[in-house]
């Protein structure tokens, strides 16, 4: 086979492979947003049979003849060509390694899983998903014994979301966090406490929708290739950076619920839709980490959409929107109420200071199901647990305790990590971005066009050409945790008067 | 090759080519009612490279000889794998005929064809369509002359739609058919003439919305397996009978048009979600051909739909649904300004009497188009020559006119006769239901379970087993256009006290 030849072959390859991974995408986002209750087998079949299909493609002789060829001449290469290959060897050694049936059991078992959740979480019956939950981990724990025998499994579940990513630095970041934030949750709690019963009146779900087109406009999103959808926990999904689709969840007695979900997710869809166009369609297109990912989310989200300069962006429309409710705030009481700070029971409702708090209690309990200290029918107990030591809260039910989150619903275990650590990233490139670009100024022209340019230059359009800890180097150089322990004592810091 | 193992691998293809064809049905699907814009592009490629793995699927050599290997053995065979041999078979045989590259880039086409079509309408801008639908006839043209050299192309079409079907075949029951209903028409519009104003009043898109609810009530179908969206040309599309959507589309100064469209495609949905099931997600499954398809869903529409028993059974929830708009209205002429007739412009809008001229214009053209008589260029004028002759009204534009319809937009040529032919087919069916149940009596029991559980029995089980001929003369004998004739007469006699 000539390079050429092998060339073809990849690109051919890139061509099928994007078709399948779109046409499981659209099926999930269907499934999620508007499919019959009643579909979830025969959706569950299909998606079966497209793993299957994915399998044998990236399995296929001719395929990995072709890499082998290139790995051969990897000099002659674009720098584009080079990553591709080592990717998708890289992805054809691990996947080799999974028997075939296992992995496309595995893919209908997620199809199902993620329908009991929903119905589980709906009635508060967390019995009904425990047996999927634990089929999910001990199937991840075997897959790891294929993959990387040896290896502890939930490091090889780390690596997929952030590559390199181990416990220890896992360990050592986290407790460096906790170390530093316990201190400050609790001079927070002794300040003197900030009412925003104002944020939990009514506010009627049309009218938040109408703001939530008002906030694509002010992040500049490229409607032609974008849409909000509706589901019971917000995610982005992307075919292609051409088709990138949000949601969200409107809650009527709750206005900082959809809206910051909304801000979270459209910095998913920003990356998402940002790659270089080489990158159209391949493999290398897209966010390359789950860390780096959520890094670009909670800067919207946090650092730029809860500023006091985002906070004055958006009061006046809301007012418009929501005179009554609203009435009895203005421009600073606004912004402290959005920055209100206490050990709550969701995460994706909790706010910055708290957060990271969250996503440990997962982190501690997916090490201990994955080392198979505890199981599924432990997991409640050490789920509530946790809460009551990390977050000195009650969990007063599974819907509000182990149920929340979709993630391991959908097979995701190691990747609640990307959100605190992608919540640190964001500070440092918060840091570097001020040395370009007068931030609060570009927040208060009403357009984000100028962040999202130096983002786009500096980490998307990289698409996944580099390797997410070496990208994060080339724009913030080495990974500090105290960058953003020191953003969030300054900040919280200002907003009780501490 | 043993018989089992050829089975064996019969029932592997059905299991790849149901998760192919269902996720380019959802990619379709999503793109009808929620995809952004602009993901047309990826969409086409997607289902362009979808249609290559069916193409290689159904002409892989292991396949062929599987089936050559069944057809060796046809009598140790059940009566449903005679059938799926027979019909793969014939599929194989088509498709190996047409070169693999021309079939995606006509899948391709086709996807973005549908997008432009969407445009074109909604700019009142046939130019812009106008070099997709010459393409389309073009390609088809290409086809025929691949799979049946020497045939006519427009009869490999019809046959597509309804196998067997031919032009002599569809010229002679639509002359039958002109010949009988033009005097009854032309007597009609002499008659004193109905005032379905209130029809036209303003009715909120919520609570038409509501009323749909209600609809899907009365035709007793499983919620489970169903859903209702939105699009702007409404359709059903199935993925087994476990997943079933229909779409409608609400004009909220038009109380009878997604009313009649619903219970249209309430009629379809129904077929396919009752096949036996042994056909589940096999090649055999749902319904056999359009124009059974249409008799179905024509029947709910129509004999069903506008009775005087199912309007009787209706109005109640509509009056206090709407009190003002229908304040004015009584059983007897509710009846009569749902079945209101006057010849008009749009297809989806007329009434029983005049709607097979709406689809003699359509075969007239597809006809012209298929021989090469006329072009795409010329199409809108000849479309409004025959509306002219035929309805003897006059076209004001091509959105109300020749850019009404999305069947050509999306490859469908020769689909149309299906519809007369269908409700031909219905009114010989009611014939035969009449003999076993009191049908007037099932609508007013306000379920239509036992009229469902007839066509069941008679006709929906069977999904593919049958020839479409075949499976109506098991449910009616001979084919008889005189019996819609017949039908229509008492009907509008009545109506209009002729």
């Amino acid at each position: 086979m000539t390079v050429n030849e092998a060339l073809q072959k990849i690109a051919s390859f890139e061509n099928t492979n994007a078709a399948i991974n779109h046409a499981s995408g659209i099926l999930y986002y269907d499934g999620d947003t508007v499919a019959p209750e009643g579909s979830v087998e025969v959706r569950a079949l299909t998606l079966g049979e497209l793993s299957r299909m994915s399998y044998e493609l990236i399995t296929a002789p001719e395929l990995i003849e072709a890499l082998e060829t290139l790995n051969a001449n990897l000099s002659s290469l674009s720098d584009i060509d080079q990553r591709k290959v080592s990717e998708l060897y890289r992805e054809y050694d691990r996947t080799r390694k999974i028997p075939v049936q296992e992995m496309v059991d595995f893919n209908m078992h997620i199809a199902e899983s993620g329908a009991v959740w929903h119905k589980a979480k709906e009635n508060n019956d967390y019995a009904s998903f425990e047996p999927y939950l634990q089929k999910t981990f001990d199937t991840l724990k075997r897959f790891a014994s294929y993959t990387d025998p040896g290896k502890d499994p939930y490091e090889v579940c780390l690596d997929q979301y952030e590559r390199g990513l181990t416990k220890e630095r896992c360990d050592a970041f986290f407790s460096a966090l906790r170390e530093k934030l316990v201190p400050l949750i609790a001079r927070v709690g002794k300040a003197l406490q900030i009412d925003d019963s104002p944020l939990k009146a009514y506010y009627p779900k049309a009218q938040q929708e109408k703001f939530t087109e008002h906030l694509v406009d002010i992040m500049d999103i490229d409607r032609k290739h974008f849409t909000v959808g509706e589901t019971e926990h917000p995610f982005t999904i992307s075919f292609t950076g051409k088709d990138v689709r949000i949601t969200t969840h409107y809650f009527e007695d709750n206005l900082a619920s959809s809206l910051y979900s909304v801000v979270h997710e459209c910095g998913h869809a920003l990356y998402d839709m940002n790659s270089m166009p080489e990158l159209f369609r391949t493999s290398l297109e897209g966010g390359v980490s789950m860390a780096i990912h959520e890094s670009q989310s909670r800067f919207y989200e946090n650092i730029i959409g809860r500023s006091r300069a985002f906070c004055s962006l958006i009061l006046p429309f809301l007012k418009e929107e929501f005179p009554e409710q609203l009435s009895s705030v203005n421009e600073d009481s606004f912004y402290k109420m959005i920055n209100r700070s206490e050990p709550s029971l969701i995460r994706t409702e909790a706010d910055e200071l708290t957060y990271a708090l969250h996503v440990m209690v997962r982190y501690e309990l997916e090490k201990k199901m994955m080392s198979g200290e505890i199981t599924a029918k432990e997991l409640p107990s050490e789920w509530n647990r946790l809460y009551k030591e990390y977050l000195g809260v009650d969990v007063p039910d599974d819907k509000n305790g182990v149920l929340q989150d979709s993630h391991w619903s959908g097979g995701s275990v190691g990747y609640f990590p990307s959100y605190a650590l992608g919540s640190a990233y964001g500070a440092q490139m918060l840091k570097e971005m001020k040395k370009d670009i007068d931030v609060d100024a570009v927040i208060s022209s009403g357009k984000l066009t100028e962040i999202n340019a130096w983002l786009k230059e500096k980490i998307w359009q990289f698409g996944c050409l580099y390797d997410p800890s070496e990208l994060f180097k080339r724009v913030c150089g080495e990974f500090d945790p105290d960058c953003f322990v020191e953003y969030l004592e300054n900040k919280f810091t200002e907003v009780y008067s501490l």
